[in-house]
């Protein structure tokens, strides 16, 4: 690619390469839980453990396609840097999903008799009021990710950011439109809003 | 993008915005389905219901970035227009196989004992007669989902309308060697072929 | 597209297409599984058989578009033909990888008795070291696949090519930073190296 070209990818090109690295850190995980609980079996069950780590990967790779479709999207139909910025709060709620799955796991295998199983809810509740409260001392991104984490109980998560990035792809379609119909381009005002709503993001 | 790049796109990425949706949708699915029967467990197995809507998608999230390659591919290597038709019609066949394997889970709750298996595939024969017979009041696009669905048992559908996106890549690239060799750009015939065969995809 | 464009990408199309082709053999080989093993039901689980099958495609599914996305972000951002060529090897790999699992598959459904589980594994290990010696009559990648297969039991395989297409685009990335800082454009330097480098992924 030319340099001009490459300028008005580059930022969504290193927020992607990110997220190949945290694709890789994941699987790392998978892999290192696997063998450390099921030995020499190849099967997609078995500790508890294990089953959360794989279902928290699962719930990571199922979404990703999703992630990249619409962060490119909003990126080339729209403005580069908010997308990019969205894209990276994205990674971070997903390494704090991941990590919370982790959590709630070791939390899990300690207590793992059945009947420990609601002084165990009793105790994540307490977890997650920790981290209401822990709210000012981490930051939002924190508390963004428990939050997900906690409202979602492991299937989508980010809804909020994809849905920003959603929207930024409709309005660069609807924009190309309006030109083709009246002749008129909307496309500063259209940057300035995303580059306006993108730090909203960051509120819990 | 500038807006002679865009209009080669826009179409495209109309397909793979709605698209987006449909994940979401199937997402959402999935997730209440999840809260209902499962309570607050975050294991992949659980009711037999659970695990027909989990499966459901993860044989949609299976071929979806299979979906979005050729369908990019045969819109820039051929042509734009027949690639987002295929693209739309792809998106129909895997709304009514998500939806076909909710019916079908529905009915099988119902007779969740074993003895009644028999009957329920009895029941089940019924039902497609039924489809067959409305295929003309419904157009051919139920049709299609539910022979898909029927014929694959949940692992591959809308095999013809993947086989025609790779095609017409085929035949971009086959044209790039044939200007490469001969000098020769058969680029117009080909995308009057394309348009003229992406109708007979809507033939069940 | 038109013609210049075009003959940057066709080599990272014709690799994306090849690996169309294989996910279709791999949909292929689990829905035929599915039919054989599991008779009506729809469910993920069913006999070893089938859980193989089915873990061996869900690995590749799960890093399909990690994949996709290094391979053309190598291409795109540094060097297209070594990307080209390491993608090749990528799905050679892939292959090797799920006829291994198959394989495997079929020598444990002949032992399935848990009291001849540790047979099995000494049979296996015979199977690896016979796949060693037949290193130099079948080629590296035979080796490639297995050891592959074998170190990582599943769960990541191809990491080193994925790794290398990872480190071309990083290149790449920083090579657009230094244009950009201080005007000098290594370019040349970039793809003279990643040429050098890409035939040593064939040692195995």
């Amino acid at each position: 690619m030319d340099y001009e070209t490459l300028g008005n990818v580059v930022l969504l090109a290193i927020v992607t390469l990110i997220s190949v690295v945290q694709n890789g850190f994941f699987a790392h995980k998978l892999e290192h839980e696997s063998k450390t609980h099921n030995g020499w079996s190849f099967q997609r069950t078995g500790t508890l453990a294990f089953e959360r780590v794989y279902t928290a990967n699962q719930n990571c790779v199922d979404a990703y396609p999703t992630f990249l479709v619409t962060l490119w999207s909003a990126g080339l139909l729209c403005s580069q840097v908010p997308a990019a910025f969205a894209g990276l709060m994205y990674l971070v709620v997903r390494q704090k999903y991941f990590v919370g799955y982790l959590g709630e796991r070791t939390q899990r295998t300690v207590n793992r008799k059945p009947k420990t199983e609601e002084h165990s809810r009793l105790k994540r509740s307490r977890v997650l009021a920790a981290g209401s409260a822990s709210q000012t001392l981490l930051g939002p991104g924190v508390t963004e990710g428990a939050r997900q984490w906690r409202s979602t109980r492991g299937y989508i998560f980010g809804k909020r950011i994809i849905l920003f990035l959603f929207l930024m792809s409709l309005a660069g379609i609807l924009n190309y439109f309006l030109i083709l119909l009246f002749g008129s381009d909307f496309e500063n005002y259209m940057k300035t809003i995303a580059n306006t709503i993108s730090p909203l993001l960051l509120i819990p």
